[in-house]
């Protein structure tokens, strides 16, 4: 895996990979929005029990740390598909976010920006 | 927001934000795992009591819209901020998913490729 | 299965469950409570890509029925044991927010109650 | 609030209530599941930020004391519903879900029961 992997390029990859395999029927955006909620704490499961000590040295051993990457990339890969059907672009979402928070909890010093709303 | 966003630069903000408020401690990857998994079910509720045809429109009324775009960014954040305290690469992860699926599930007509594992 | 089953005997013997095997310094309200949240996800999970008809017949199948009654069982055992290590007493819980509820939506045709609060 | 509650006049109380309010139709199997774990998530969010400190002291502050209640009363709420519309006994699928974690965990220094499956 040396090439370089880009969002979109893996978001059309996830929409063939469904459309070439009849899928699409059942990624309706609340059935996507249910997987991505289960694949979110499939990744929690993971660490539930631990101690901090032992969540933040989970990826030290191999075998958790691949269902760590695995439960990512799940939660990844539902989250580009219910985006895909919807039409909703997850980077300028984001972006928004920020902006807002940015806003919303000034630096410590900073003074609140004037709202515009 | 002209200006197109990348996951990398996206990815620093989150950073540059928590760490700008002392949020850092909070950020452990257990709490994250949570934040994450409690975002993606807020996601799930904007959806949980809508038949399929009222779910599909759902982009149609401005609030509703702006609630969905705002969970995604919400779980996209937390998302990329567990991959950054563990040293994940989300897209990698992703894309190595993909593989490990394509094998596994072969387009219909398609011979299963064999087996290297 | 003969004898009747109430909710103080099984909390009960949940607690004597965790203590006799030494799981009683992971109960925290924190643990508890992502675990319960994990468990309320594997139950959804059956029904992630159903119809509404296959999710209507989930108790024909002997295996899928196992299934929900399991993951039934995981998502009370949490819940009673969450509740048990804060002193939170589920019933009295649900019959005040019953109350509450009862105010707040009343019946089609009936007068709100006058508002207490 | 001094009479006794029980499990199965609570479970009546809210069968009644969505029926008065013809909400029935939409407490299909599949949704009920979904707003069963939304509020697992919700009763988890009290807790996402908090030390086990912070976490173990909930119940001290009446507001958070309160909210805890009230999300423990829409879990129970929803997983009774659940259980409703599809004829399941949540309180003998726990005790045969204890039976089986009894077999399956033995206590420390007892011998593991012979299996029966």
């Amino acid at each position: 895996m040396t090439r370089r992997h880009d969002l979109a390029a893996l978001r059309q990859r996830l929409i063939d990979f469904a459309a070439a395999r009849d899928w699409r029927p059942f990624h309706t955006p609340k059935n996507l929005a249910a997987a991505l909620s289960v694949e979110a704490a499939e990744l929690l499961e993971i660490f539930q029990w631990l101690t901090p000590e032992q969540a933040a040295a989970v990826m030290d051993d191999p075998d958790s740390a691949h269902r760590v990457r695995d439960e990512v990339a799940d939660v990844l890969a539902y989250l580009l598909q219910f985006c895909a059907v919807l039409g909703v672009d997850p980077l300028t979402a984001l972006a928004e976010k920020i902006d807002r928070n940015e806003h919303r909890f000034p630096r410590p010093g900073e003074r609140p920006a004037p709202s515009s709303g």
